[in-house]
């Protein structure tokens, strides 16, 4: 690894990634290193990222669905519930990118195209470890409920749909399937801008959360919320953006409503990561 | 590992353990959640805690001494320099002792005497990685002087001297080293606390640093300010215990003046991987 610009391995700094995005503070309405939730705190956290590293740790050779499915199951062992299913979901293609030696955006379209029918069987599977806040399928594709798991089998095989397949047909509802289909475009971006910013890496996660946050509305508050919170979120990250309100007051009132981009947080790890492996120091 | 108190592994635990250990707060004189000192901060632990896992999953199966060295160097890739030297010389044998299934005071004697001269070896290498404070070594003992990291091998050859016996030359000046002769005695208790408590994992973490500091001088606060200081440091913890002093209080005075109790800190990690592996939920 003596040509690599990092000095930890991708699978840790897959795990670093989301370490470092939890701790990044202020994200409005997220759990940071200065903000818990109710009954999902930072150690929570702490314990997702630990458990889920025996499923990064597959992801360079074994394949993507299983790798998935194990970091889901690893990082369920903790009483916070969800933590980082979308965050897994955006690294696991990464982490396989990187170790492959090609972590760009055609890279990572290579590991979603040869996603196969067995990927997306251990997609399913990953939700039963865990409760993932999901909205309602696309219309037509109620067979292709996540909700139903491991019992969609049979559909995905008559079908054919690989991880891939199933990814696309949620892009244009979920920010993290939106990502799969372009090229993580905007993960890679905002990598980019963790590695031009100044200051400690906290600090950089949470000016590129807000980016991110203040450049598309985040799938999971439509979700967990409504459109209408979302499009509002979106608003006030430009504000704070824009100098005319405080990311710390922001985040204060968000954790108060219950406004969580969880989309963007998930973004934001997938750009740590990158960021890491492209060199950013810690 | 069906009968296992804890859904994680014993190297899984570990790494949590020092993750928990520093989220804990208020630790006070430490980095913790909400603290950072000028140079360390608390991104630095997330990246030492993240790197020192390559070490930690050698401690089953590998010799103690190459398991640690290797630990140390992997902790040693952040910017912030020592995070966790202490907490994995505490941590390993512990590693080793559960992965034999037997994490009992005598398991880890038997751990410990175990060593080699090779481990012993490995030890003085890992000093060679990243700076630690340390003070001048017991009379007559210049020659062990671990500031001469690797140069002490031939004397460590010659003296037949075991990871073991070096831990026992310094037992009384350093407080991890006691534990090392003393079958983890504080450690161990301090597990049994961070069990009999309630409430967050880090809210116990922060009692059980305090409840340690309280009841014995921290020998890394003597290296680093001095006898004195060490000794108000326990003086004070006392006094938050007894509900004289406010612990938010002590933690920022102690951080602005330079006290850093480090060793009852990685006591509190050790103890954090005892609690951990009998089944402390997170």
């Amino acid at each position: 690894v003596t040509d690599r610009a990092s000095p930890r391995t991708p699978v840790e700094n897959a795990e670093l990634a989301v370490l470092l995005e939890v701790a990044g503070t202020p994200k409005p309405g997220n759990v940071d290193r200065r903000r818990d939730h109710p009954d999902l705190r930072f150690e929570h956290f702490l314990a997702g990222a630990v458990g889920a590293r025996r499923g990064l740790a597959l992801a360079p050779d074994r394949p993507v669905g299983e790798a998935f499915e194990r970091a889901v199951e690893g990082m369920s062992h903790q009483r916070g519930g969800n933590t980082q299913f979308g965050a897994l979901l955006v690294l696991v293609p990464l982490v396989r990118a990187a170790a492959g030696g090609d972590l760009t955006p055609a890279g990572v379209e290579r590991v979603v195209a040869d996603t196969t029918v067995e990927d997306a069987v251990s997609f399913y599977r990953a939700f039963e470890h865990v409760d993932v806040a999901v909205g309602d399928p696309p219309a037509g594709l109620d067979e292709l409920d996540v909700r139903r798991g491991s019992a969609v089998e049979p559909t995905l095989r008559d079908r054919a749909l690989t991880l891939g397949d199933v990814m696309a047909l949620s892009a244009d509802v979920d920010g993290v399937a939106a990502e799969w289909t372009d090229g993580f475009e905007r993960t890679f971006a905002a990598a980019e801008w963790l590695l031009a910013d100044e200051g400690p890496v906290g600090d950089r996660a949470s000016h590129a959360f807000l980016r991110l946050l203040a450049a598309e509305v985040d799938t999971f508050v439509v979700k967990t919320a409504d459109e209408e919170r979302a499009s509002e979120a979106t608003r006030r990250a430009q504000a704070v953006l824009d100098g005319e309100a405080d990311a710390e007051e922001l985040a204060a009132e968000f954790v108060e409503r219950g406004i969580n981009p969880g989309t963007t947080a998930d973004l934001t790890a997938g750009a740590l990561f990158v960021a890491l492996e492209r060199g950013l120091d810690v």
